[in-house]
């Protein structure tokens, strides 16, 4: 038996296999908005999960980067200790165009 | 004392005072998103709130369309016996440029 690896690795979804449900909902909630505005101002690989200001707990906001990882919006990877994100941008507006731009650009509560 | 009206008109939020979450919260429903695509492809006012194909029932959709309005999707009037309906297409792509088309051009379940 080989010994457990301390976690395993994240699931991801390429934007090509979201439907554009999954892509709405992901979107349409502050925490996981807040998350993309913030990667979306960061170079890729740069933020690791507890880096962002958002009012939530770890299980929350592991949840909340699930939810992204599964609408092909957040892509992760484990650097020793950090788990580093990229936001997919290039693929998801290939799959839906102009979407990342609207939310990016109108503001949160506006 | 004014005799009661058989029943209030509905409540209206314009698409200049929606937030961008409001939105995508509205449209990230599958029956949400089945009645704004019969109302695209309908003329305008020519539809009764009983001549969509969605599986719910007579509470759930009126939720549904109170979603709507408050997102500024969908504009509803009071024609007899009959509430009729809109999709605020032009305001709406005003004030979100590119979401309803990429919404409706983008199939429910793929």
């Amino acid at each position: 038996m080989s010994t457990p690896r301390h976690r395993t690795a994240p699931e991801h979804t390429h934007p090509d296999d979201v439907p554009v449900l999954t892509a709405l909902a992901a979107l349409a909630d502050p925490v996981r908005l807040t998350l993309v505005r913030e990667l979306a101002g960061s170079p890729e690989w740069s933020r690791a999960c507890g880096t962002f200001d958002v009012p939530v707990g770890k299980a929350a906001l592991s949840h909340h980067f699930t939810v992204l990882r599964a609408a092909g919006l957040v892509e992760q990877r484990d650097e020793g200790p950090r788990r580093v994100n990229r936001l997919r941008r290039a693929e998801f507006d290939a799959r839906f165009p102009g979407l990342l731009e609207l939310v990016l650009r109108t503001e949160p509560s506006a």
